[in-house]
């Protein structure tokens, strides 16, 4: 990267500097250290935190969305008399749905903003797009659906419209109407959860001064290190800027957990495993399931 | 800053001391380092929790007033028979309210407390009047409500009062009444932990000797970097110092997020999104909807 | 303070001192540095935590004092045909007697617990006696109230009682009854989480081992720092010793919120809150509302 | 203790070592001095986060407790004109062997476990014996109790039961036994975490690596100070190997807070103020409640 | 293991380097200390995190299985005048299946997942197969069971369907349906979290960088300490690297508490306690329980 360069320019600087006879005191990188401890720490705990966060949220997802599969299947029931079929396809519509949501939650957030845009490339990426929620709506559905400003919640809504319906039909008690609810609510949650992830990122003000802290740091490293160790500055500097350097990389790449990064919350992986859970919970065929998602590179997105 | 001014100001009487011969060892700063570090790293990570938590308390703003919106228009029903004009007009009644008080608590958190005062202006900055609810609300109600000691609060109790009315007339169950009493609940919470963020800055002794310990600190700094490095102090201890001040301006601007300042959370946008999703529930047309926010200078307030 | 005294006697001691030739290594206080660092972080974190928690408990009591009134108002409703007179009476009784709860509670946090108690007089004090809840009980409640072990939990089982009556008399349904004893339950926390931040001091091995390693700190101090300052020693050593003893102090000032110090969470100012919203939502006329706490030379208590 | 002996026979070393020039230059501390500081620090802080948790569980317990018997006294009512007298028998049963469940929870977590116990014994102990909860269960009721693999498990399905009772002979609807089994599971909940916290101390690797690495670094501090301070490096050595030995000491002794030592969470005391309380809900006569408890030389179990 | 012969091929390594005159200054280590401190404290405090939270879900797993079974065994009940005998059975058959339940969450998390295949094998192992849920399943019951891709979600669909069957037969009401519902919904959680946990591994470049940085200290420390120290170097400077490399081995056997190593969270000890708790509680002889879980070599799986 673009820091390898810096580093070596400093180590040539550092050369010509030679002549100039430098030397500044070891304690004067002492005295920036507890600083540096500060920021680094702090971006580093935060950054892991929100990662940690987002991946809680969609298991929570997972829990859920299993949960709700029992709860449409086994709460739902018909009245005395009646033919099952109608109920049956309810039960099937509102899981299906419920996939679409999972789907449709998944491109919302990794829609790329604008602030976040990076120029490198991803060494692997994918396409996020509404299509993949197609199979599991109706036509007219799906049309509204893409045309929302907030897709996702346009699908709980109609999902809270269904459950009313079978209330008024006499599917469903007043009682467990509420408990289905209930699971609705924890979907407004999760999503909510994750957009508030999304669209707040780490406040500039810690991110931005501790890249420039770092470079202070780095840029002061070799002309201490020169007085007493003249040639063996260079890679001893190197040495020491790399793992701060790093330090302050690898807070940044985590900070962002649902930007198709690689280091992202798998958000595909578990969207396959939801899928194949819920519709194993169906009863379906092992046959259409969703092939296994299989991690490419060693990456799972 | 100010600060530029102090560190210069420190320079210049640092070459005047220059002749007075002045060789303070550097362990005097490393043990000062120890206490600074505990200083500067509480104030950060605690201003930083409350940030985060003003952000997440907004969070659960949006999530439970989509759930709230899908609750009353599902969950309030007519009865047999009954023309269903009235029950529309109660559900668009009471969404329209709660986007009142949204934005009422907005306004009502932003107030500046005498103490809070700054003495700068900000960059951008946004007019908050209760004048922004006047849309949600009958007349009547309005003029109640700017009369009252906590107006967001006289809303939530309005909110309740509907919800007797509708149980009254039949068009909720006792269950069913239970379940949006709790989603009040929720925001009772909500308004509750952003006063208290509000109300509660943190404990001014740590603020005070945070300020207090880094001046200390940043004056013995170029006292002890004379003796060895000379007229190379200057620039040295204007950076160093430099650090340690921004750690501590970091936290004292993240350390109360609703105060208008530009690091705020960032109340208008959050308010605006919930009053799109909200519409969009009710099935409002699109050309009614409040235009999308858009920064100004890369400020989101 | 005691401790400016100390610093001189050391400052002294060491100029007699400075004739017997004294010359500790730098290092040694360093050793002691990371010691110090996790005791005093320790020490600063949690004491803030607890005041913390503390607030965010009375916090909790202003949202649900809220709700709870919200509820009583609404949830407790007459039979058809019934005269609502005495329905009034009773919500009015039960906001009452919470009101009077909210401020037994305050009272019987400030007790003075023998372990608690300070040779030093705070600046501003005030008075806490259960008289500040008879104008809200009844005159035979009040005598019993003050008789007993614990008066706040009494209230808490006179609400119970009272609900079970409205109940009986069919003033409340089995699901309305649950969801106000469920609001019950949320003080029973309240209190109790008082109660344990009240009666559960920081482990006395934490505080007491870490103000005798600040001292032991602070007299190493002035024995390095004179082999190479001389004279000089004194106002430095004086300096960084203030920083240590400061952040000691404040942890100490923070540890206990209970205690009717300057630093307290402030009780009494939120009981005032408490009251004045809940009887806006009973609709009495502003004239009646309790003056607005007005901080005495700029203390919240 | 032994770390005293420990200590002067390091110095006495040191004398001897002394006439075989000993100079180990100060940064070979400072190196080890971050790595202890990990360790102190964790130790530390998760000793007293396994405290803390202790006592918020058993804070919790006060708190159902009260609720529980509120519960119990104002939500079990007798049909239309039946005799309330086997209504009262019951809940004081289900109250009275409430009491029993806290101290049986209290003996069954005090019992010594085989890798607990401590070869010194403490200054103040307790017996803790099931024989505390007899005269708050019938006797065939304790015989059976005592038999039992988990006797608090027991009473907790023997409450069970009698609820289930109390429901089929109409003294409960459907709804408030529910909410009496929540309040049952709410002290499920609690014996768990406090069996948690009782059967999984901190991971052996760390409190054995943390004394191992304590004392690597007192054997190596006189051997440093050794060189420049000769025979001053006794006291200094002994007070800095001092600090630090406390650390580790203190983190030891907070670790497990339910073994019966002078830092326990003071279950003892809990207990008694739980009985109090509940007997004071119960309306029974001041004269038969147990004694204040009473802290022995300062010491509250 | 390997980091020995590393440490002793550093060592040898200087002792060659001692001829070329070696003489880096004691701050490069320094220098790197701040950034060390932040890795080793990262790692080591989230691999604690995660293997207390691992620990957190399994209390929890225990607390839910005995109130299941309280549940179970006291909500469902026959109707007036019909035979209990067949609700019995149902019961039965329901605290089996749980058994089996944790029994199948045990070994689907105890599978090996590729990359954390370890080459070293433990010191004592323990298989885990589904075989162990056999008793606790009818045969058919069974057949099913293991062809499954989550087997543990279909054991709770089962559960789930046994209630809507119960429910249609009358023996629960629409409440007590949903408590148990309710119930269920908590061992989702269990599973949910537990699979988080069990799939989610520390991000790679903390735990990657990590052991990079701590070779990259441990390669520099002889070379900074032969220059005064001569051949003293050689210990000292192992036992320093000894104690990073200690630190950062901690970690990582912590990390990962669902792999079968000695330092698991002891879900097979766990399972025991439920079987025996749950049927304790099915007041079956005492005869039938499995026997006491006895550490092997100390180790408790």
């Amino acid at each position: 990267m673009y820091y390898i360069l810096l580093s070596t320019g400093i180590v040539l600087l550092n050369e010509y500097v030679d002549t100039i006879e430098f030397n500044i005191p070891s304690y004067t990188i002492a005295a920036l250290g507890t600083a540096l401890a500060i920021f680094l720490g702090f971006k580093n705990n935060h950054a892991y935190d929100r990662w940690w966060e987002a991946r809680k949220i969609w298991g929570l997802m997972v829990n859920y969305s299993r949960a709700w599969t029992r709860q449409v299947t086994t709460l739902i029931t018909t009245l005395e008399g009646e033919d099952d079929h109608s109920v049956r396809e309810l039960q099937k519509r509102m899981v299906y749905r419920h996939i679409a949501f999972v789907n449709a939650l998944r491109v919302f957030l990794r829609e790329k903003l604008s602030y976040n845009k990076l120029p490198v490339n991803e060494l692997v990426e994918e396409e996020n797009t509404y299509r993949d929620a197609r199979p599991f709506l109706g036509p007219e559905e799906y049309r509204q659906f893409v045309s929302k400003d907030n897709p996702p919640n346009f699908l709980l809504q109609l999902q809270g419209e269904d459950l009313a319906e079978a209330f008024r039909r006499g599917w469903l008690s007043d009682y467990r109407l509420i408990k289905l609810e209930e699971t609705l609510v924890d979907f407004n949650d999760i999503q909510g959860m994750s957009e508030r992830i999304k669209n707040t990122p780490l406040p500039r003000q810690y991110t931005f001064f501790s890249r420039v802290f770092v470079a202070i740091h780095c840029t002061l490293l070799p002309m201490v290190f020169v007085a007493d160790l003249g040639w063996m500055a260079i890679p001893i500097s190197v040495v020491v800027s790399f793992v701060f350097l790093a330090l302050d990389m690898i807070g940044e790449r985590t900070e962002d957990p649902f930007e198709n990064k690689l280091e992202d919350t798998p958000l595909t992986a578990l969207s396959l495993t939801i899928e194949t859970n819920l519709r194993e919970q169906l009863k379906e065929s092992k046959d259409n399931f969703p092939k296994k998602y299989s991690p490419e590179r060693g990456v799972v997105l």
